[in-house]
């Protein structure tokens, strides 16, 4: 029996463009978007990813990267990798792709990462009302620690996590999520990555039909769920032969929300992977919640490793916004509320607004909806540990 | 130096109607209910509650009292305290007063409570449109354990906490509350309580003018906060002379969001609580988000007594509701679907799913803001610790 | 169906002597100590206990009481209880007795403790020849925490648990006891208090026969295990018929070895227990390690709402003793080293090294058994959570 | 600002033997062993090493190369480093040195540990008189996890440190390890690696003067403490000039006391680690307990980042031997108690005595000292996290 040493099956290099990398890169939701490798059950693998951006962030102090920045593209995707079982059969529509998250990091060489406030004319963020300028924050990691030279007098260890992990959708569904979000103006962006061969018959019809990597979906997607790190384990549907599961938007860290939109330590980074297909699992495990079979969501688990934190520091917000209008039972006008009120009470302490709301949306903070029926107000507290910022230690 | 004792500045018998009370009750906000004790910084005193029904829900099989429950009256309130400090000068408004949760728990011989699904026409909850009928669970109290003939196989310890700690509005503040509120039916109960003579003019311009208790607001107030437990510390606004602090519906238990309305292991209890008066903390800690100065939110924070559990289960919601349809970055319908999610799954294993509903309300189960920017969908989960689902022991 | 207010076995009261209980104590172990009550497995129950020296420590100032305490006697235990099945069936010798520390705390009404140095002529302790002199720190509680106007500057919530909880040995166990233990001068006192009427010559035989309380043996006993708070779970042998479980010695908390002997923070208290009978339990689970089946070892559980620290001070200590002197992988040496180191490096921040003694011996340090195969070295190391001393918090 | 790659100080290459690495190693304390690397005060930087055998156990199913282990030379050091601040002056005797461990891990491609029983007649261990002949269990890793062919059953994430982390020792305090273990047999072998030129005088002399790596003493050294993992932080006296740090033997996981000899997950790996001097640190922080200035020993830090586990199955032992026989107070009989019951009761559920025994030194299991002053019997527990026993998961 030899060591585990875990199979690269998709390396990626930071030097290039994210169309020039070897095992081409996607950007889309679309059944037809080919595999790039085939993965056995039960095998460790590997998987590097490019930052979410395609490396257009600068290692800099000016903000004027993320003022232009083209968000039309991303993100850009791992994948999608065709998961067969010890025999070679792949995983069938209706099965459960089980992932378990064995280890995963930034990548070796590129130990940094960047959080960012987008500008209001460009995408913007949670509280884009409040600061509509583009900012940019730095993070260098020291192991399994960050701390920014934007933001002094903090530094803690990384929740590290994929802010996206999806299996591709079937057309039926792909379909069902073109027509609710048909409005959506963001989604009208056809730019498809050179996955398949460019300007074919082929590409053009995955470009306009392909769903936006934004949203989280029933398959999984760009989540953003902080807790999806070392030791979990996730479960999601399967809608085409095979999984077709991708990867990418990996995350230093990043906190409940991820408020400021660009606002995990974004960063390039690697996932070590095992993959178990349950058969039959989505009938037998995720029974949908809508007027089709498809409406499901995945599970996941979180296991004895996390890092937990003692104490806590929190703020309050309730569904009553900055005007001082009454919205009912609206956890996300209440959990801005929670944000605000985070932000005005640390700014007092040496940090401008523009900082907290940075370090609000990277740092291992906890947003909760507490009160979700006591009408009219619901209530949602932001929970942030103390202990990222500077302790006291032996030598002080 | 003598044994701390705490000092009972309110005691409560659950044998008596709540208008029987030897120290009157309340069950409105408003600044002329009278304060029933003074309380010295620094003094640690005990405050007893009764439930927050007053007593109205039978430790019995049927919901028929939850059906024809009248809510009209609730919450009831122990206080108002007057919190002065060691030289006899009340609190006064804007300062902030630090409330340590020394100690709380059930009242000795009274150990047991309820959870309950409200009847759609009466009070409803998060999830009424899928569970409109009136239920009800019995838990009882083994010391830090509950369990429910109800919901059997499940057993967990209480994170026990009151779901209402405030202070009372200043006239200004309860102005702006009537104002912004006054669309909603539920503030049309003028059914104040016997804390001042009943039928005086001052009753009725009391009755009039106060704010009903369901909803947290800048004073506090019911917040249902589940981790406000043993150990933590509460910062409230001071808006009257003297503060006005006032405690009731205590949980021996709360799921983050409350969901079924009366969801928490509802019961009696006493608290065991310690202040502190910070003068003028107001202007320099709780910064207004708001048009005036008195859009203040409390501050909280968690030590290092709180439980922890280390293995979860973790359903995903987006903000696509049960028919489809989407609703843009909207936190309230993305934890409902990961509400419903968790119930089809658990329901899967012999439960019904009116007792996942009921449990999810009151297990120690933790309601996230995954992602709040990624549009169209806000993402929320609901983990469930493991460890409140029998496991196997040394005996088994 | 009732609610589950415990039953109230055995009251004390703090006021009057030990010898006046109305429920005689016991202090010692003998299998013809007759039980006081009855309990039945799955009833829960209250015993409530004097604290171990049976009120001769005051609160006060001096250590008086400390130097010259009469030690032939203690400790003061509640019990025997004898416990039956649903059908009235007494456990029997070969049983397992599963015992479930549903709640416990100080008396009401009695909420203090002290910790204590004993003369090195009295009693002495693990560091006696550092420290000879007798000490004494009183804690006045305040809900979970403690703290001291001898040791400023520290507060923390309490592990409580009872030091004691054990069952009565058989004749053929005590006959084991007395003969490996003879030379122990503790073991000739001959003070049975009157659990059974003095004087008579059965209370000659017992007296002459039973073992004193001051170690952990084969039934539990004087363990001293920190851990076994609430929601834990202990596996007693049974070796008589009903099982005769004895408590006592509560300890608000306590540090990994009590190492000033009088080092935990020592308090009347009260027990809230549920039983459960393992019928041949000690077959199936307690392999005997030793020369007869009955030199078996209690096993315990701890579960998940024990509180944790997430921040910890560390300090080893090598098998090298003060004097420089090599001893071969002995932990009791190398732990002795870990606690003088402690107290060298806590001295220096104001303390007298009295003072941090006293400390170590009652706070929730950890005492750990790093290396124990190094030779010649065992490594032992004391860690100290940082959460009790003074921290900042919001208001300062 | 560059990204925080760590400086590779020390690389090694697992297929070379040790004597044939790019950078030498050393297998022994001394003053003269010269540095083999600067490293700047506040840098991160990176040292790879080899296991603590130098490769000499194998990847297979026989226990012959444990058995016939050469232990006359162990351990394979990486190091000496010499640390100089911002301004190239090295540290300096007096001096502490604050080392962080920032990141560590197994070498990439060599994947897997060995945890080994060794032969009564060659080093043997903890309980080698029940355990006289060798074993052997491989470990695979799976990022994170490990689990074992030989082990069945069992999976947990490594709580990943260093066995050893020292300083050099001055010859003056050389001399005094020398002389207080000068009856140790294995402190005769003089078998020094090529860290200078072999052959030479100055070898000769080296060889002869060295103190053996295996206990850990006042310079650190072979501490084995399995705290000493990501996040957490080591202060060390200096005794020579440039501090002169060496680590070694690497452990993907450890149960407190290591009981088996081998008993760690053993495996070559690397540390990625930050240093910081203070200045005169020795004489403000580490007060010698023992004859002279030099008795001093380390303290560590562990932060928040820890792994924590929340159920836990814990097994008692008291200083009484397997023969019935009383010890006075003794941790390590007490120890040695707990370890036996522990493996008599899991070897109950399908284990051999072996396997348990080599589980319980690897697994992250807890070692601690309960009771050391309750005459005349120590209490030792060892407390195993349940989480490691296969769990059932979602799928199951």
């Amino acid at each position: 029996m030899a060591p585990l040493t875990p199979r690269l099956v998709v390396p990626v290099d930071v030097k290039k463009q994210p169309w020039e990398q070897k095992i081409p890169l996607h950007n889309r939701w679309h059944p037809d978007i080919p595999p790039v490798a085939d993965v056995t059950e039960g095998e460790l693998f590997r998987v590097e990813m490019i930052d979410w951006t395609g490396g257009r962030v600068r290692d800099d102090n000016s903000a004027d990267d993320i003022k232009f920045l083209d968000l039309t593209i991303t993100h850009y995707l791992s994948g999608p990798l065709r998961i067969v079982d010890s025999e070679g059969i792949p995983a069938s529509p209706g099965d459960v792709l089980a992932i378990e998250i064995c280890n995963l990091g930034p990548l070796p060489g590129d130990e940094w990462g960047y959080t960012a406030i987008f500008e209001r004319e460009n995408g913007g963020g949670f509280l884009t009302d409040h600061f509509p300028s583009a900012r940019k924050a730095i993070w260098y990691f020291e192991g399994i620690y960050a701390y920014s030279p934007q933001i002094p007098g903090v530094r803690f260890p990384g929740l590290t996590h994929p802010g996206i992990v999806g299996t591709a959708p079937s057309l039926e569904l792909l379909n069902i999520w073109n027509e609710r979000e048909e409005r959506l103006a963001e989604n009208k962006s056809k730019k498809l990555l050179n996955c398949i061969q460019e300007g074919t018959a082929e590409w053009h019809k995955i470009a306009n039909e392909a769903a936006r990597t934004i949203p989280g979906r029933e398959n999984g997607g760009n989540c953003d769920i902080k807790n999806l790190s070392k030791g979990s384990k996730v479960y999601l549907p399967v809608f085409v032969e095979g999984a077709n599961l991708s990867t990418g938007d990996m995350h230093f860290s990043q906190g409940d929300g991820e408020i400021s939109f660009c606002g995990a330590i974004e960063m390039s980074g690697f996932l070590e992977l095992k993959c178990e297909i349950i058969r039959g699992g989505m009938k037998e495990y995720l029974t949908p919640v809508g007027p089709t079979p498809l409406h499901v969501s995945p599970i996941f688990e979180i296991g004895p490793v996390e890092p937990r934190f003692s104490e806590w520091l929190v703020f309050e917000g309730i569904s009553v916004d900055e005007s001082g209008k009454q919205h009912f039972l609206d956890a996300s006008v209440a959990y801005k509320r929670a944000a605000l009120n985070a932000i005005e009470y640390l700014s007092r302490f040496g940090y401008s607004k523009e900082q907290v709301y940075l370090l609000l949306s990277c740092c291992p903070c906890e947003g909760r909806i507490s009160g979700i029926v006591d009408s009219p107000n619901a209530v949602a507290t932001l929970a942030i540990p103390t202990a990222i910022f500077d302790q006291c230690s032996y030598a002080d």
